[in-house]
């Protein structure tokens, strides 16, 4: 049985872990933190789980925690960072879901973030949750940075591309789209329906915090520096990420061997969905589950390659993802818990 | 193993079918037809089933059909009454999704559906599937006419009232509100998101096919005569049905003993979960879910008790009720396959 | 030229209030207040008024507001009536779109908003803003109450039948479905994207701050003690109110008198529109017009009325009619600057 | 006064077209027709349109169109081409809202209408009426091909880098977002609310209609060849169409010179909006109205130029460019009933 602790279970993320944890019988769900809604039964907020999860919210005790197997943080960044080395330090797997170990360059952290890391020392240690890359770090993993939503969604787009030499690498563009749940569930003017519905933009246009840590994987991925245009848009709906990635071969491209070359790289994934060639992918055919489904085009007239990449953005984005690696972590199916049909319609 | 047939599953409710039973280990899917996607792999037509299910569609054909140890009607009105007989005649168990064997009263059916019934003599034998009212003889049917989705919402809420004879059945009101998806996959002008989205009203308000089943399973609640105002209303959403009911108490009202009386009439229903009093559910608590969610009000001011009942269309109110009715006919776990929570957001 | 000011124009009324006003060639927008904004340009926070309003917001202040010919207030309540009696008393004619001055008993109104009324004395000098009903006292007025949304499209559909006396007025229940700018532009949880989209609920169950407001209006309709029930819900749209009435007749029933009172009751409204008899209104029909839909249906099989009234509840449920409530007040023609035709789809 | 007439109406170009002339005191809608629709009030189909469109729907029929000044043509390609020189003849001015006139190229036309061309000696005539381009020959113009919704958002963003000459024309990419009105009023599954809801997705990713006429305006602009990557995406909300652009400049970009330019071209066009520098416009700024808003964004970490451009793709993208044209055409001044403020929320 995996005792599990989730911080910071009020937001989208932690309702998320929860609807996927809830149903297994190899875990328990021993802890959910939150200082706001201390004694509230956490099927209170979130009534989805009426009998499924029983417990109150209580308010994050490093005693209490420390006597769970794995910590989740669902938390904003910057809390993790304060709180994860004691958990470490007593053997407690830590799972974070924010950015705070995410970057290896504790100068681009502290840049993007606009504060001083607390833990630079735990960066090091941190190992970049993304399984199709790291599977086996994960494997042995103390400390795991579950990447963002966006970095998921574009990097498994783009590194079959990248590890393959197929494209210049510094003339790629990640247009993105996103539903609003990505913003979480944080009172904000921004993301009322009434602002939000109905109409699209859009935004951090000059620079995104996810810009980072997408290029530092993209790096990884092409052995060497890349140029990444990168320009997130706000949609009308509440889960999803589509991103639409544009790239330029360096020599001619067989369409068929691109199609492979997909295929190949992700053959053994079992949450990497390459569509047939021709496939367009629909945000939705991912609602709710932990895959990614990817279509990769090949445009002859302006010789441009168009990778189609979608995930729901609270799960292979988000939670499903942090299961995931909690599954690699303790030796369980990898796809347990995690195999359920998305929601369609 | 349960060997399974689908008749009509390139609508909702079909692929509702389909993401319930392709999990199960003790189901094998082992015939869905259509006649214009014949030859189509199913999961060609519904992304979110690639590596679920792989079989393609095929054409109805008997024989096939026969081999089946249970055949879903996932069809419009008008087709299980013209392919049933045969199948039950050989030893098929038939759900029928359609409103074909719905109401007990030839005559009725005949006024709303305006056509001659072609299976008569099947009408009686049918079992109406509201397993919360008719368990015991679900158990021992050989075809089941599974609710509408309408008629499941409305009927879970007042049934209570009505058994313990505590309103009066005469004056009784459910104003209803449904997700789009209830239309089906239909290309109709009034269900494209252009026509649909940002916008709200009612209709089938001079009558409604739901209106006279409704009325027969709340008569048989009543144990006599009802009148019954029932107007549904379009609303700008995917899934979701919102029932709210009004009725006029005929003795005073002890609001603690109408919330007892909810909570015990549905202490042992595995999906009807009675919510604390002064609840206000939302359909998005039980969406994806088999749950019915109910809530009940005394408004001492106006002398009126209002009762809440969410469910999802899709799920409850079709697929999901008609999996239920499968597991109890079959001897299985009743929640088998159907304790997946709510996707929230 | 009629010199106007908006107190609080940061909200969704105060936008609509600048979008009505703004083409309009005898009125001059002279002051927009917020505090949090001063000096922000008000077409930096509203873009869609880029080249309509050049103005910047500027701390309200009495000495400035009291040159306007007419000063708005588009604020939560509890501000009008700290600040109207100054204007007033300088001669400014005040627009309160809050609920401040609706209801005529101070107790009444203490008790629902659950503080003291600071400026009782003006109570009776409010006049309620309901052109349809109020026209001439309008015409008079001071100080004008703008009612609030759903009591707008309540009134509107239930007034005929309780001036007519065709009714049980004990009996009244008003299932009201509304968008979510109904809660205007806060950041509050509940109204998120993420959390209102793809959901309905329904609120206030136990009391909603309209019920007094609207049950002081049927009792004038009536001409004495109504019983409302009255159950708003949230909806999954941004902008619209359907409201659906049911009411018991009192006597017989000929649809067609029925047709006829409602269409002689409003022949010379020029915001409100009797459909053709058997017409069920979608909210979309008068999304961003100053119109009122109504329709009425007789049920005979369960001897109910039920009348369907949808508005914008921006627009008729707001600042569309506080403009009309100027127009007449001011002499305008009443339809000036409100003529616009609703945006479909 | 002058007399228009509609052919197709029944779509939502045709009701957007109503929307905008019916208020007109200078012009008058005497013809609207329909097939289907013969008969019907055309506020019976458009109940927005109560009170302000009153005739019916009529068979199209040259004798009576002829009596009209100006002829609309609302309805799907192919029409327009094979009714518009009769008209023409008799001397009507045609305005044609479909594709049929709007490529220059008739075996490129017919290579992707894949069809032949009904009136192959009507292309020159044809002046292409994007009015910040044309706005010269439209004066003058006997026949107009109202540009396309995608078309209009990417040339009115692309085009001052192209006239310039300060990107590189072979590598432009589009990445476009549209709202499902787009595909029209037709019943077509991919477009029902429980399809296109709460999902995004690209299509047409091979090759899509409005490529070549892009194209074709981009030629025009960088006076040669241009290399364009154009992927549409559906999106979950009925109005709207964000472009995303990107371009790669040729030499040093220096932002505020980038700014200048946009201001400068488009310092006379009333339908034009350069937005602040920074900007990132939302597509629900300019919903219901005329405008086109750009925002021009210089990434000097890629060395890229991102250009923002959100149109209404009823209004600026198809039936109030229509009106544009049609005020040029007949000298009246250009706004004349296009200026309507967006409405937001």
């Amino acid at each position: 049985m995996i005792k599990v602790g989730i911080v910071g279970a009020t937001g989208y993320t932690g309702v998320e872990l929860l609807r996927l944890l809830a149903p297994r019988k190899d875990v328990s769900i021993d802890v959910v933190t939150s200082r706001e809604m201390e004694g509230t039964p956490v099927s209170a907020l979130f009534p989805n789980l009426r009998g499924h999860v029983d417990i109150p919210f209580t308010v994050p005790d490093d005693e209490v925690l420390s006597r769970c197997d794995v910590v989740f943080f669902a938390t904003p960044h910057n809390v993790a960072m304060k709180s994860a080395r004691t958990l470490i330090e007593r053997g407690v797997r830590v799972i974070d879901l924010s950015a705070d170990f995410r970057l290896k360059d504790r100068a681009e952290w502290e840049h993007w973030y606009k504060e001083e890391h607390q833990s630079p020392e735990l960066i090091d240690l941190a190992v970049y949750g993304l399984p199709e890359v790291n599977r086996a770090k994960i494997r042995e993993a103390t400390l795991i940075a579950v990447p963002g939503c966006y970095p998921t969604a574009v990097q498994l787009g783009f590194i079959p591309l990248l590890e393959a030499g197929l494209v210049d690498p510094t003339r790629l563009i990640a247009d993105a789209k996103s539903g609003v749940s990505g913003a979480g569930r944080k009172a904000a003017v921004g993301s009322l329906l009434s602002e939000a519905s109905e109409s699209l933009n859009a935004y951090g246009v000059a620079g995104h915090r996810h810009l980072p840590e997408i290029s530092q994987g993209l790096r990884q991925a092409a052995g060497g520096n890349v140029g990444l245009t990168f320009i997130p848009h706000l949609t009308p709906m509440i889960r999803g990420i589509h991103a639409t990635l544009y790239a330029t071969p360096v020599g001619e491209v067989d369409p068929k061997a691109l199609q492979a070359l997909y295929e190949k790289r992700y053959a053994d994934e079992p949450f990497v969905d390459v569509m047939p060639a021709g496939s367009q992918p629909a945000t939705r055919n991912v609602r709710g589950s932990n895959r990614c489904q990817i279509a990769v085009h090949y445009l002859k007239a302006s010789n441009t390659i168009v990778v189609l990449s979608v995930i729901d953005n609270l799960v292979k984005g988000a939670a499903g993802q942090a299961v995931q690696n909690m599954n690699i972590l303790f030796g369980c199916e990898e796809t347990a818990g995690l195999d359920g049909i998305a929601l369609l319609p």
